[in-house]
């Protein structure tokens, strides 16, 4: 087994599944701590800060600092900085966004934008899709976070942030550049901020769709967990598999 | 010139535009209405009672009453009527979905629905979304009153129906059965309500794309005017042709 100095870890289906823990994955990431190797939650969900993310785990026992965590939010806030450091950025999203924005030092405006960003944002209304649709008519680059279409929830499949964005995307046109998971953006922010080289990096994930094809994309290996949403059968039907397959992560050994 | 017995008109961009009237266009009401010659107006827009339109109109000089308007919301719940007399309905619109539903002797519900409708909803919310969302992958049927991606208005192009139902075909998957224009749906129930036959009647309208569309499906001939949307080098890049064309409707010669 490869001795990898760095870990991007799936949350929702890998570490906890809702608010329900994984017990496997927790003792993987005790050991992670323990041994020393750097780890880093990455997450599609825009809509929460990453100490709020970070609390949640501690809670559920996992080590973690707000540091620990690298959401879709904070990759596209940071990519929209390398871009153009003085953009002024018309968002639409929840706080996790709005946060990620102000924290990289970029400017939210009404119109006039530079960038129109969109997220999540369960209180969306008709006249923010109507800034987002006027700003990117007048020329902003069109920006989203993730291009998850369902959100698993305790009600159900609810819209997702790529069912919202679809409004800005249909009604001019533009098709957005996304930045979460399958991407390889988010990745490779992220790997800024784990300090480790693509070759020393493992992608771990219970989903092929965003996780898994997010490391390949990226070009680092990924590892499989079958605690989520990718089956084995799923797999099957699957072209280009993941580095390593394994059912809980407590099959998982570090090599040395 | 074939005399045609039925007359279906378009409104915004053939009637008037916006709060400007369109005086070649009254005058060829008014000569309907001299000759005894049935005509009805047809409108995606979705939002507005018929009276309300009706009453704009007469506020112009044009001869109508709420009977001479036919909306995409009549026909999607003209439509939905006819194909299961007591189906349940979750709508999301505006007044004049939520009247024609009404209307039509309807009812509407916000969970076990038989039919998710939708329409413009300048009130949308994430909650309509997701109970749009829960019932459509509860089994219901899916329909929508118009595929129109933007909305001309002072403020430039606003999100249009066609935008925001795509919230709810990208998150589901199940893509809506659209009835306004260029369905024939909504011309056939048109038709149904000007007692005309398809030989005899002619579909006015200023846009290639919705008005004269509708027609060719509906197979029914049509009437482009240029006092809207399409531009006569707009039309010199389409095959199929509109019965006719002209610049005003006052160079219209009526058969006898």
């Amino acid at each position: 087994m490869k001795a990898y100095r760095g870990f991007l870890i799936d949350l929702d289906g890998t570490v906890y599944k809702g608010t329900e823990k994984i017990a496997e994955a927790i003792d993987f990431v005790k050991e992670l701590e323990r041994r020393g190797l750097p780890y880093l939650f990455l997450t599609n969900n825009s809509t929460k800060h990453p100490s709020d993310v970070s609390d949640k785990l501690v809670s559920m026992g996992v080590p973690s600092t707000a540091e620990h965590v690298f959401t879709t939010s904070m990759a596209t806030a940071n990519y929209i900085k390398e871009q153009q450091a003085d953009a002024k950025v018309y968002a639409i999203g929840e706080e996790g966004l709005h946060m990620a924005i102000e924290e990289c030092g970029l400017k939210e405006v009404e119109e006039g934008a530079d960038v129109v960003v969109m997220g999540l944002d369960r209180d969306i209304s008709y006249e923010k899709l109507t800034k987002g649709a006027l700003n990117i008519r007048a020329g902003a680059r069109f920006i989203a976070t993730n291009g998850d279409v369902a959100l698993p929830t305790e009600r159900g499949f609810l819209p997702g942030a790529g069912s919202l964005i679809s409004v800005l995307s249909v009604t001019t046109g533009v098709q957005p550049k996304f930045i979460g998971k399958p991407e390889s953006i988010i990745v490779e922010q992220a790997l800024e901020v784990l300090g480790t080289s693509k070759e020393e990096t493992l992608m771990i994930g219970d989903n092929y769709a965003t996780d898994i094809l997010a490391g390949i994309n990226a070009g680092i290996d990924s590892l499989l967990v079958h605690t989520g949403v990718t089956t084995k059968a799923d797999l099957d039907l699957i072209e280009v598999k993941p580095t390593f397959t394994i059912n809980s992560l407590a099959e998982w050994t570090f090599g040395e």
